[in-house]
């Protein structure tokens, strides 16, 4: 799972309230040109990540947008597009606007999709940096349903026997509502090791664990200055995982990343994503509270085995994220001094607020 | 993949024409009372598993069905019952119908489901030895779809953090439509090695990698007399994927594996497996030759890259096993000693016609 990865200790982290960061983060696409709607979607998905501790899909992308909005490559004011041409799927063209105006209205439409025919598929095309996939899936569960999503990218890891980046590290999510316990919330990329994670290392300089990275030759490596490639969890399983995923994502949406991407056009290297959200009707099966007692006896079943050694509980998908959510909605949250400098520096220009910070060490 | 695991070599194989290995298992399961069509299915599911070299879920599980029918834990005459609650999705009781029985119907009623709706899910609820998903998730590719296909079983691997068998192998295939390129097809179980590979290698009395299982205490061990458990591939993304596919796979076909296993009743230890498949009319997506055409751009693209260190062949998933079965197909299939013997007894003591064989080694 890509949440609660460790924070390598740094000096001089500066701690937010996350309403706060929300106001500044929405006040900054607002100033950008996105409607206010959008820009608190986009402001949302992101204080999302960073709240249950994926800070390498949260606020730290903001500078990302405004390069992809100067580049013309993301519109903020883009409406998306969605066409239903059968009862159970939906086809939402981005139209390239920011990933998570694009992916909410998805969600929704799979939603709305499953309501009438007991699933439904919303394939989107075309959209950028879609943020964390579990927040897609998490609101479909807010609907009583459970959901599956898929992100597919430019390739940024390895296929086994090709030597350099071939595919994404495509993460995958999967929701499934519970009833006393919280939601259960699958949440991974298709990598070993997440990216942010591989990049705290390398700025720590620290060692990476074998069998995380590849060098430019391919080769595996521990070094954080020869990695260059993240490699797929499990091999075979990773990298078929991430090739299905765009095969399914992309081929769907009509919109080929990896085929283009490796033709090596500069068009064909252009920053885009797809991605599909699968919503499921439970209440269509069988009573949800029938289903929802079924999870929280298996979500029980689970955390009452006898533990390992090390192990003081068992945890859920989503339940590290969960707690780290709950620490930094009380306290707030940590981010980088560089992080902070940026937005700061945005939010100045724009004529956005800063909100005051108390200073971490 | 679980495809294509190296056979260990072993005396006194015994090779088999697939057509004529079907015809005698078809004959045994015919006359232990299944129709004529049910005993053909279950054949044509195991020896094409034995044709991929997946033997651990081919024609060697006929003596395990015998043992499910005399215990009443399966019914060789059961005839499964759909439900259609919606437009888009089929509930198949199984009704303890061997497991190929109740997936091609379940497979035939998700096609039927997504040519609707566009997209079509069936949930199967209490079958028994699924055998190899991606024969079904295949089934549906044939109809011109994608396909997603998960098996729910009796826990057999860890969890992160719990000692002993927590979740099930629960694997994962997806079936992608190619063009000029034959059929992508993913089959994965979501521990690190198949149960089958690990048998292989505790049979041979050869030591395990590291990683792959764990002793009856939880500890790590590469000794294949003290590995008891396997381990999920990628430590909480395997066991997360297992735990979710169970709770969707047995969740929604109200009938939940995991929470009674562990409850530690009899009945709750019985054999029994659920399933989902997930159909994709793509054709209402996108014309179906313009999708096959991405797929075909995106296996040339990841076949062309420059190939690792000791890379012969960039593969595609399923590729080994489609490699294996053309071999097969054409020169037969080497089973073990023992398998046949067991086989060849069954078939004599039921008046079914055993095939001569040449003998290899």
């Amino acid at each position: 799972m890509a949440e609660g990865t460790p924070a390598v200790a740094r000096p001089a982290k500066v701690i937010v309230g996350a309403e706060e960061l929300k106001a500044m983060v929405a006040g900054i696409f607002a100033a950008r040109g996105a409607t206010a709607v959008n820009a608190g979607a986009v402001a949302d998905a992101l204080v999302w990540a960073n709240l249950r501790g994926v800070d390498s899909h949260g606020v730290s992308r903001v500078t990302r947008y405004l390069e992809l909005f100067d580049k013309g490559e993301s519109d903020p004011n883009a409406m998306p597009t969605v066409t239903r041409p059968r009862v159970a799927i939906a086809i939402v063209d981005a139209h390239a606007a920011p990933g998570p105006v694009a992916m909410i209205r998805a969600a929704d439409e799979a939603v709305t999709c499953a309501r009438e025919a007991g699933i439904g598929w919303a394939s989107i095309r075309g959209t950028v940096h879609t943020g964390a996939i579990g927040y897609y899936a998490s609101r479909i569960a807010d609907a009583g349903m459970a959901a599956v999503g898929v992100v597919a990218g430019v390739p940024n890891m390895a296929y086994v026997g090709a030597k350099g980046a071939a595919v994404a590290t495509s993460p995958l999510s999967v929701a499934v509502p519970a009833g006393k316990h919280e939601l259960v919330l699958l949440d991974m990329a298709t990598a070993v090791m997440a990216l942010g994670r591989i990049a705290q290392l390398k700025a720590a300089g620290k060692e990476l664990p074998p069998g995380v990275a590849l060098t430019a030759d391919g080769e595996p490596t521990t070094d954080p200055a020869l990695a260059k490639v993240p490699t797929p969890v499990g091999g075979a399983k990773g990298a078929g995982m991430s090739l299905v995923f765009e095969m399914l994502a992309s081929g769907l949406a009509a919109n080929p990343i990896v085929s283009s991407y490796h033709s090596g056009t500069r068009e064909g290297r252009r920053h885009r994503q797809n991605a599909f959200l699968l919503a499921i009707d439970i209440a269509a099966f069988l009573p949800l509270a029938e289903f929802t007692a079924t999870i929280d006896d298996t979500v029980d079943a689970i955390k009452s085995l006898p533990p390992a050694a090390d192990t003081d509980e068992i945890l859920m998908p989503g339940e590290r994220g969960r707690h780290t959510a709950r620490d930094r909605a009380a306290s707030g949250i940590p981010l980088g001094p560089k992080v902070w400098r940026e937005l700061t520096g945005i939010a100045t220009a724009l004529d956005v607020p800063v909100p005051a910070t108390p200073k971490l060490n």
